[in-house]
C-alpha cells in the first residue's frame, strides 16, 4: 500500500492523465495526432525528477505545475500547447486521486475478501463451540465462538460492500476544465474510456462529497478490522487464555513474553484513520470554485488514509491467521462464570453463525 | 429537531419498542395476550417521571434498566414478568435510535429536499448571469451564477441520496437479546412490522458500521450545507457584494451592520457535526459483544449530530432563500477582474448548469 | 455541572458582564451614577425571557444581541444608551466565557482534587501490594497495586496542575470593542476587579490560544480520568477479578450481572471530549477580526466541554470511591503468570509509590 | 523538518539513548565500562539497515526489538547482555520522542520566532496606517493594520511561550524498566545528563499528559500560523486586494493568475495537524502499564504533528515575508465602506499595536 500511495503512484497517476488527455483530444482532433503520441509517450515516470517536482510543488501548492512545466519541456517547444489541453490542476489531481484510489481499493479488498474468509471459516469451524460472551466488558450468557467470528464477518461485510460500491459506482474522471464548469462531453467521455473511469454526470470540483464517501468507507474497514482485533487482544489476556497467537511478537524487556504484536498496530492503525477520515469530512466546506486549503488537504489525507486503513485490514488478517482458538479454555470459563446450562443461547449462537455463513459465502466465493 | 432528539423523544422510542415487542409476543402466543394489551398501554412517555429516569440512567449506565424498573411497577406485578421479555437494554436503545433516527431523517430530508429544490431555482434562474468563478480564493475565469448553484445542487443531491438510502434501507430493529445471538426471526418480524423497521439479516450488536454510515450521511448532508453558507458569506462581503442578505443579523455594537448570521450558524453547526461523526466512527471498536464506553457514547453523539446536521441544513435553507443575488455587481466583478471576453467558459457553465437541472429536477419534484 | 453551562447560566454570566460593565463605567464617570445603577439593577436573570432570548439568538447568530435589546427596554429610553456602552457582542461573550469556565473550573477542580486524593490514598494503603503489571495487554512482570494508583496520581495531578494554572493565570475579561482593538485602560481593569478576572495585556478577540489552551486542559483532565476507568473496568472483568465494584450496575436483561457502570460512562465521556476539543481546537484559524462560524462554534464547544470532563472526572471518582481491592486475587494473578520471585520489582514499585505520594500529597493536603 | 522526524532521526535517537544507558551504567559500574564503551561505539546509525529494521518492526509492534536485536549482535556475546540493560522497548521510544520532539522543537522556535518578528515588524511599521476590521466577514470599524498584525503576534507569541515552556520543562528522559515502575534513580540522573533532558519526578509510562501538552502546542502555534494565513488569503482576494504577494504561486490553466500557495499549504497543514492532535489527545486513556495501540499510535502521530505544525509555521512565515500590503487600497476600501471619520478607533488600534510591541519585542529580541 505505502507504494500504491507515494510520490511515485501520485506522479505516475498525473502522467495517465495528461497522456490520456491528450490521446483522447488526438482522436477528436482537438490536438495534432503527433502531439497526442508525443505527450502519450513522455508520460513515463522515469523521465522526471519526481523529488524535485515534489519540491517545486511547494511553489505553487501543486504538483501538476512543475510536472506540466516539465512535461512541456520535454516534449519540446511545438507539441508543449497541446500538454494539459483544456484542463486544470485539479482535473489532474482528482482524477489521480481516483486512479490512485482504484489501486489501493483493489489491495484494500483484496485484504478485506482473504479476511472476510478467516472470519467465515472462523464461524463454520466454530459455529457451535461454546464461549462466554461478554458484554460490557463482564461475562454474561454463553455464545459461541461461531457466533462471535459471524458479527465480525457482518462487519467487515458491510464495509467491504461499501468499498465495492464505491469502486464499482464512484470512480470518476475529474474534467471540468479552469474553474469546473463543463469539460467538453466527448472529452470526458474519451478520458474516462481511456483511464477505465467512470464518466460522472457532471464535473465534482467544488461538491466533494465523493472524498467523504470514500472516507467513510475507509474508516468502517479499518473500524471492522480494529473490532477484531481489539476483541483478539482481549481474547488473548493471560487471565482469559482463549486465543493463543502462534507467531506472537517479542519484548525487548522479557524474553518469555509474547505480545499480540499485529493486533495491537491494527488498532494504532484505527486510531490514525478515523483522524484522516476526519479531515477529509471537514474538508466538504470548501471555498468557491476551488478551496484554498481544503482542497489540498485531501491528497495526503487520502493516501494516509489509505495506508492506515490497509494496515489495519492487513495486520488484522495476519492476526487471524494466526490465531489459535483455546477452545477447552472456552469451555472452562464459560463453566466457571456461567455454571447454570443454557442450550438455548448456544442454539440461538449456533444458528446464527449458520446464517450469517449463509449470507456471505457466497459474495466471498465469487472473486 | 431538537424536540425529536430530546430526552422525551427517546422515552417514548424505548416505549415503542417495548410497547411492539410485548405485542408482537402476544400475538405470537410468547406471553398472555393480557400482559401484551397491558404492557402495550403503559407504554405512554406522560406516565412516566422522565427527568427521575435519565438521573437513574447513571447508576446504569442506561436508561432502559430504570425505565423497564418503572414500567414493571406500572403494570403489575402479575405482568411484570413479561416487560422487556427476552430482550436486552442494547435491543432496546438500537432500535429507538433508529426510531429516533427515522424521525430525524424525515425532518432533515425534508430541509434537504427544500434546499435542493431553492439551489435548483438559483440554477435555473441564473443559468446564463455572468460571474467571476474563483479558485484558490482569486478571481479566475468566467462562470454563471446558475452553474455555482449547480455545484451547490449536486452537494445536496449527493448527500440527500445518502440518507435517503439510509432511510430506505438502514433502519432495522435490534432484537438479538443479552449477548446479541440471534433473536427468535418471528418476533423479529412482527416487531420489525409494528415499528415499520426492517428486519435485519443479523443482528448488529457489536457491528456498528450502520452508525457509521449514517454519522457519513449525516456529517455529509451538514457539509454540502455549509459549503452553500461558506460560499454565501464570501460573495456578501462588502468588497465583493454579490449576494446581500435581506433579512440579515444585525449587530450589538454597529447598528449599521448587516451580518449573515444563518450561514455563519450553519457553519459553526458544521464543525460540531465533524465532531460528532468523529466520535462515532471510533466507535466502532467496542469490545466483544457490548462495548464498554464506545457504545454508550453512540446515543448522545446520534442526537447531537441529528441536531448540528439539521441545524446547518436548516440554516443554510434560510441563508439561501434570504439571499438576493446582485447580478450587475457579478457582472462588474468580472469585467473587472476578468475583462477579456470567455463566450465558451460562459456556455459551459450554463449548460452545465442545465445539465445539473435535468438530472435533478425530477427527483426534487416527485417528493 | 449541568447547570453550571445551561441557557441560564450563560444569561447570568452576561447579565454580569454588562452589569460590571455599567458599574465600571459609572465610577469612572464614563456614564451616569444613576444609569449605572439602573443597569446594574435590571441585569437580574430572572427578568428575562430566557428561552425567547434563546430563539432569537438564531437571527443574530449571538444571544447578546437579544439580550441587550431586553436590558435596553427593562431600563427604559434614559438609560438605553448606557447599555452595553462601548462594547460588542464578543466583549460579552469571551467574558462569560471566563465566568462560566470558572464555575466549570471550580467544579472540575473539586472532583479533581477529590479524584487525586482518593488515589493517593490507594498508592499509600496499597504502596506494596504485589499485583501482576500488564504491558499490550499481556502480564509482564511485579508491580504494586499502590504504583499502579501512583500512576493514575500522576496523570491527574498534570491535569489538575493545567487546570489550576488555567484558572490563575489565564481567566480574563474581554474588552477590545466594536472590532477588538485596545478597550480604554481604566475601563479594562475596572471591568476585571468588578468580575474578579484578570486584565488581559491585550484584547484577544481573534487570538484565540487561549480557548485553545483551556480545551487541552480540559481534555488533558478527562483523559487521566478515563485511564482510570479503563484500568478499572480491565480489572474487574471476571476472569481477571481483581476489582469488585460495591454498587456496580445492574443489566436489564441479566439481574446476576453486575456492570462497571461508572467507568464506562467516564469513558464514554472521554469520547465526547475529544471531540469538542478537536473543535475549539480548529477554531482557532477565524477569518479577521471576529470569524463567521469558528467563533460561534466555541461557545457550545465550551458548554458541552466542560459537561463531558465534567462527567469523566465525576463518574470516575465515583467508581474508584466504589472500588474493593482483591488483593489475594491480585496475589494469585501474579503467582499464576509470574511465577519467580521478584523482589525488586515490587521494591522499585512501592518506592514509586511513595515519591508519588511525597510529591502530591502536600498539594492535595493544601486545598 | 522532514528529516529531524524521519525514520534515521528516530533510529538515532534510540541509539543515542542506548548508548547513553550504557555509558550511564558503566560510570556507575552497574555494567562494565569496556562494554559501556563498546556499545557507545557500535550506536551509530550508519552501522544499522535501517529499512529492515522499520520491516521488522511489524512482527513485534516496536523497532526497538529488532535494533537491540542488531545492536546486540554487533557488539558480539561478550558484550550483549550489557545492551539495552535494564530498560524496556518504552522507555527507548519515549525518550526518543523526547530527543525527536528537541529537534523539531529547536526548529519550530526558530521558526515561530522570525514570525513573530516579521509580525512585530508589520506591527510597528503599519501602526497607524488605516484599514478596515472585518467582523463575521462584513466590513465593520477602522482598524490599523499594524493593530492587525498585533493580533497575530499575540497568537504566534502565546503559542511559542507553550513551546518554550514545553522545551524547558517537559523534555525528559524515560526510564520505567519493564513496567514503568521508578528506574534506579542515579541512572536516571546519568542518563537525563548524558541526553541534556530532565530526570522527572516519576516514569510516566502510562500518564500520557506529557504528550497531550505537546500535542496541545504544536496545534496551537499550528492554529496560530493558519489564523494569518487565512487572514492573509482574505486580504489577497482581488476584490479586497489589501495585501499582493510577490511571488505568487501560478496556475497550470490560467498563466495570468497568481494564487496564494504559501498560505494555502498553511492552512491545509493546520487541518492535519488537527487531526494528529486528536490521535494524541485520545491515546491518554490507554490500558494498564502500556497500552495495546494507544501508546504505538502516538509516535507516528507525533512525527506527523512535528511536520504539519512546521510546515503550517515555514509556509506562514513565507508568506508573510512574501506580503505586499497596499496602503492605498487599505484606506480606500475603509473610506467606500466607513465613509463616516473614527479617529478614537484608529488611535487605540495604534495604541494597541504599540503595546504590543512593548509585550513581546524583547522577548523577541533576546534570542
Amino acid at each position: 500500500m505505502a507504494g500504491a500511495m507515494g510520490d511515485i503512484a501520485w506522479v505516475g497517476a498525473i502522467l495517465r492523465f495528461e497522456a490520456a488527455l491528450a490521446t483522447t483530444q488526438a482522436h477528436l482532433g482537438i490536438v495534432p495526432p503527433e502531439a497526442g503520441a508525443a505527450i502519450s509517450d513522455a508520460c513515463r515516470p522515469s523521465l522526471f525528477d519526481i523529488d524535485g517536482i515534489a519540491r517545486a510543488a511547494v511553489a505553487s501548492a501543486s504538483p501538476v505545475v512543475p510536472l506540466v512545466a516539465a512535461l512541456r519541456e520535454l516534449v519540446g517547444p511545438g507539441f508543449a500547447p497541446f500538454v494539459h489541453f483544456g484542463a486544470t490542476s485539479q482535473d489532474a489531481i482528482d482524477t489521480s486521486m481516483m486512479l490512485v484510489a482504484r489501486e489501493g481499493l483493489d489491495l484494500l479488498l483484496g485484504d478485506a475478501t482473504s479476511l472476510g474468509r478467516e472470519c467465515l471459516l472462523l464461524a463454520g469451524r466454530y459455529r457451535a463451540t461454546p464461549m462466554a460472551a461478554r458484554t460490557l466488558m463482564k461475562v454474561a450468557l454463553p455464545t459461541t465462538f461461531g457466533c462471535k467470528a459471524a458479527m465480525w464477518l457482518q462487519g467487515v461485510m458491510e464495509a467491504r460492500g461499501r468499498l465495492s460500491a464505491f469502486r464499482r459506482d464512484r470512480l470518476a474522471v475529474q474534467l471540468g476544465g479552469p474553474v469546473g464548469t463543463l469539460g467538453p462531453q466527448d472529452v470526458v467521455a474519451g478520458l474516462a474510456r481511456e483511464l477505465s473511469l467512470a464518466a460522472p454526470d457532471l464535473p465534482w470540483h467544488s461538491a466533494r462529497g465523493r472524498v467523504v464517501e470514500l472516507a467513510g468507507a475507509l474508516v468502517q474497514v479499518a473500524g471492522a478490522a480494529a473490532k477484531i482485533s481489539g476483541d483478539a487482544i482481549l481474547l488473548a489476556q493471560d487471565e482469559v487464555g482463549e486465543i493463543v497467537f502462534e507467531e506472537a511478537g517479542v519484548s525487548s524487556a522479557m524474553p518469555h513474553k509474547r505480545n499480540p504484536a499485529r493486533a495491537i498496530e491494527a488498532r494504532a492503525a484505527f486510531a490514525a484513520a478515523c483522524a484522516q477520515a476526519g479531515v477529509l469530512n471537514a474538508s466538504m466546506a470548501g471555498e468557491h470554485e476551488r478551496a484554498a486549503g481544503a482542497w489540498q488537504a485531501e491528497w495526503p489525507a487520502v493516501s494516509e488514509l489509505f495506508g492506515v486503513a490497509g494496515g489495519a485490514v492487513a495486520r488484522t488478517l495476519e492476526a487471524v491467521v494466526d490465531m489459535r482458538p483455546q477452545t477447552d479454555r472456552m469451555r472452562s470459563n464459560l463453566e466457571r462464570f456461567v455454571p447454570q446450562p443454557h442450550d438455548e443461547h448456544l442454539r440461538a449462537a449456533a444458528t446464527m453463525a449458520g446464517r450469517a455463513i449463509d449470507l456471505f459465502a457466497k459474495e466471498l466465493g465469487d472473486e
